[in-house]
């Protein structure tokens, strides 16, 4: 594949950052295929036209199908609410086409597997948004775990902590919808998931405690910006899902370890971070300071002993593609740009890019045992958890 | 009582921190007692004879016994080696007189309880050395929690970490030995569920987890000052106790956390920490930073909202008998100053101090139910652990 | 202006940077104007058609005067070597065009000043980039400020320092040229200097230090990419310019002040920092966490005062076009392309941008009377030294 | 000398500071010296007679002259009001008795020279209690510098900031009084030359600004507990002494640097801070946070970079004598009871502790030049300085 054509469905939130990504990724890096904003879909024509216009795409159109089938698209970018994922992923599928798609990948594990198998059965490349692991300085805590610089890890702390649930007043959306999954377990803990695996690898059993804090809340307009669900007239709904989640979690390397989420932690923005522990040393970040990374080796100097605070910098790739100075800093959307980076080299090689559904599956399958976990008040392997 | 005439039993590194707390309090505090560094008992004449000197007792002792027996001693004051605590708190209680034990107070709850029913029955004053809770921060985040500062806590989260024994040719010392105690879920993780106690009250329920990292250790000349066990010949023994534990616990004012701890945490070296959130806003401190605490509220102005560092001052009591200088900082040492303050002012007003041995027993009792729970990989109810 | 259709000068460093923010702007921001690619000069016609190609731009040449003479190139955006600034803008002021300049303007405020006069005759717009200035984190230090949220300020400590010459074998470049300016003064201290008028305004006397931390430099490769520079045969060359630098300062509203700059400072990577001290309170930041600032009012409850960590979010505009999640974080590119939203939004609107050569020629002004100070060991006016 | 009969003069914050040290000492260090808490002056017979049973001390008197001629006192202890430090200090001298001096020595130089004289013509021992350097981080910071492992240092920025001036309704004290020093500069400034000295040396020129931020305070109640002056009936008094103070310094060594002090410093309790850069590394530290200092050395794997957070431990002595385990901190009053083990084994051993009058001399001398050099807005040379 020499051009991707890409045909992107969505212009909320997300899919303004992927149109960005999309844009920005050639200016920074010498990508290995030319990228085109061909065709964007969105919930009506007028809508579909107004955000192609906005976010430079050629093409719009008011039918997400009609994307699918065009045959001037090679890459179907879903940045739809969560519960279109699965029909509009199963249906690139079917087209043979490659997905790009945001996280949640779907609602359960059952609904991803059911994706993952259809993307192998048609040999698609898939890729699946868990922007966050993009980060330099993500790749340079797995390097650190995987070239033995901290020695065999035997401990792993991770959390996704926001506030933006905080408010008892901040109204039931699609997130409080039991359907959507497990509120905060799928939304938050799924990133710390993706990074615990990312950076030391398989979860194999969990035990898992998550609960309501609170336990109804006002009925108001969604905050989806496509496929507006319709809010009914009663003035509070009651909440079912989890607004906070913890776990103790076994990794199959032999680590153990605890895994939190919280979209009702006071005060934190932005906090998924993690802190690793082996027998020659410990890492830890936290991407409220996303260029940071803290790092302590066993067998310095004595008096002389401390954990070193890391700056990303040009020596942490692809850091230098975006500024050749340490210290000046990336954010959040150059994640989303690292992303396309990865995807594009993917679909021009020809083999996998990080994390594709399988990964996203993976994924689910932790986050669904969590919950149940939780609710049987039990240890789960998570293989067991899978077929359940 | 306007005199206390301390006996102190023990002269390693706990026995001179008390030494020394007991020195400097007058010197701090305005006190109701006068203080008088009696006699001191160690593991014979010479030893107790040298410490005596040095710590500025009047009289000494090979013969612990003795001490407490002496009528000349009002407090006995016990930094023995752990294994010898209940012994000797047994037989001063048995004398009818208050006791100042080192914690931990027992290697697990029966004993504990056994400790706590008999000064109960003898109506004895007793106190538990949990110093870290002693730190004004501690108060400070108790007054803010208790206030309603940050609205009703839901959220607590909570470790102990060092990394005393992250090398693996750290010898098997007492501290392996099960009778102990559970390794570091007695020594460490007592101090993390003291704090969880003092800042949000009972725990109810546990799920724990805990391991050891390294299976065997070298042994070695034991670092108990006193009452030196004998080693065998054996180039290595086994190691059965944690190096590092977690659990999943549920409060009785409806919280739910996770408790921590690990003295393999590499880089860690004085890492006890706690993060409390509530419906209005979130403290955190890590005592590693021993005079400073974090505090978030909700409903600050938009755009300047955050954590504020509060630096610990004379507002803070009792940090203004230390210093009227507001960041000029106490040390450990202070804390173990307010200790005596603390047990002082309750021998002479008659009430009890803080934390009690029943208080000790509580946090054994959490401390049990972590390790069975940790083996039957279950949820255990703390009341059913106590019988256990 | 409907459409701005713009000529790059220049394809290293910054001009990448300007070619990244040309195309993100448009994603990023509803702006006023189209933004198109237009046209690329470098040193020759097969750099420029090759930088041209990777950055997207239609057209490219070898002419940079041709590019300022193309009818069809509505804004000359200026990203060669410092040496060439001056001819460059003035040619484009000329056309009556325009200019986008990257910082400094000029070497000396003489210099600046004759493109400041020609630019004001000619009344064409004029926009330097001092990037830096553009963090909506230093629009709220600017807003705190302005508002009196702090008082009445008095004291004003700002800094910028990085270490990319601490390696004694970092060779001569064009940067240690005495004609380009006074090495880290011109380079560096312009930087804290800017961020200090905008903050605070008009510094008007100052006494300075500055002073060669090594004193001889290997003679190597130039790192311009543009118009390399021969170098000779010689292996050391003296080095004139400072390493290091240091200033009392006085400001226009009585406020006392010290700035420092240095590119030796080992272990600082960006280290742009300002201090801003008021009767009611007082904020600071440092760009090593580009999205933090930290503030302290008087009047907070007692034992509960301290500083807060804010953190950058939609609230700090325009944080908010970039992602609508607090914390999520902006990065240094990102910097650029709200500094190329502001230069539209005012090519739109006939108003002046911030900073306009104006405002670049007054930074000047201060760097120089910096050196000469320092040289004379003397306190020096503004306007006396502007003058000499 | 093998006991020591201390004389104290004065009982208020620092009077109750040394009592305290001067009893803990013996606690925490085995000194070569016994040290006995003989007699306590203060203001009159009843002062002092409470103070003596409050602090220890055997014997009391409301006349200072009687302590120092006391044949069973061999230390005078000076902490009365600094406009009494001469006089006190030269009776003790011509006595021929060591004197342990809170600072500063002297208002100016001159009279501190002057007593430096009278005290080397006697032979007599001497100390004063610049307690800040006495830290192990400090130790540490010197032993960095001195070993060589950051390299030639070229660079140092100090300051002292706190704000316990800011409240512009904080009275008029003697600490105004234009004959107790220059306001901040011979407080909070003398702490930063200090600081500055033991760490770099010897501070050869300086150019200097000072300035008072509110004109005039409200006459009150002085501050003093001892020897209260008459406070007038005049409603607010005139200001003429610094309230924030900066300079441009250079090193003898030839390392260039700012030294700034500040009692209006809103938000800062106890700033003492330094940073010290050389060619192969960098160190830094706040003493708000007592136990830490930063460092940063060139030549660190690529990637691996970072300034790196030591905290305090047994490593830095005397550390462990506090306590054995790393982390655990010690606090302000821990400085102090260094402070009397230097000048116990000072006295024991007959050589001079640090540091003596004759280096608070040498301070004093920097901060009378800074005062002068920002009065007639010019560079000075401290020897100059000092005759004039």
């Amino acid at each position: 594949m020499s051009a991707v054509r890409v045909g992107l469905i969505g212009s909320g939130f997300m899919g303004r950052a992927h149109a960005y990504a999309l844009a920005a990724a050639p200016k920074v890096f010498d990508l290995p295929v030319e990228l085109r904003l061909e065709l964007l879909a969105d919930v009506d024509d007028q809508v579909a036209a107004r955000a192609a216009a906005a976010l430079g795409f050629h093409r719009s159109t008011g039918d997400w199908r009609a994307l699918i089938e065009d045959p001037e698209i090679d890459l179907v970018d879903i940045t739809a609410p969560n519960a279109f994922h699965r029909e509009m992923a199963l249906a690139a599928i079917a087209a043979g086409k490659p997905v790009y798609c945001e996280k949640p990948l779907a609602p359960n594990a059952a609904e991803a597997k059911e994706m993952v198998d259809a993307a192998e059965r048609e040999g698609v490349t898939t890729m699946v948004g868990f922007n966050y692991i993009k980060n330099p300085i993500a790749a340079l805590a797995r390097e650190i775990i995987h070239s033995g610089e901290i020695g065999e890890v035997f401990s792993y702390r991770g959390h996704h902590f926001e506030d933006y649930m905080i408010d008892p007043a901040a109204p039931f959306t699609w997130r409080h919808e039991p359907s959507a999954g497990d509120g905060v377990v799928g939304d938050l803990a799924s990133h710390a998931i993706s990074m615990a695996r990312f950076l030391v690898g398989d979860i194999v059993s969990i035990c898992a405690d998550r609960d309501t804090v609170y336990a109804e809340r006002p009925v108001g307009s969604d905050d989806s910006v496509l496929f507006q669900r319709q809010v009914g007239s009663d003035k509070k709904r009651p909440v079912e899902v989890a607004d906070q989640a913890r776990a103790l979690v076994h990794f199959a390397n032999g680590a153990k370890g605890t895994l939190e989420a919280s979209w009702v932690a006071a005060g934190r923005k932005m906090n998924l971070a993690a802190e690793v522990t082996g027998t020659k040393g410990a890492i830890r970040f936290d991407l409220e300071r996303l260029n940071e990374l803290e790092m302590y080796v066993t067998g310095q100097p004595p008096g002389r002993e401390g954990f070193k605070r890391i700056l990303a910098g040009p020596d942490h790739p692809p850091y230098g593609a975006f500024t050749p100075a340490p210290g000046h800093q990336l954010g959040f959307n150059d994640l989303k740009i690292i992303e396309v980076r990865d995807l594009m080299t993917a679909l021009a090689g020809g083999e996998d890019p990080w994390p594709t559904f399988r990964e996203a599956w993976e994924v689910q399958r932790v986050a669904d045992a969590w919950t149940i976990s939780a609710k049987e008040k039990a240890w789960l392997e998570i293989d067991e958890a899978a077929t359940a």
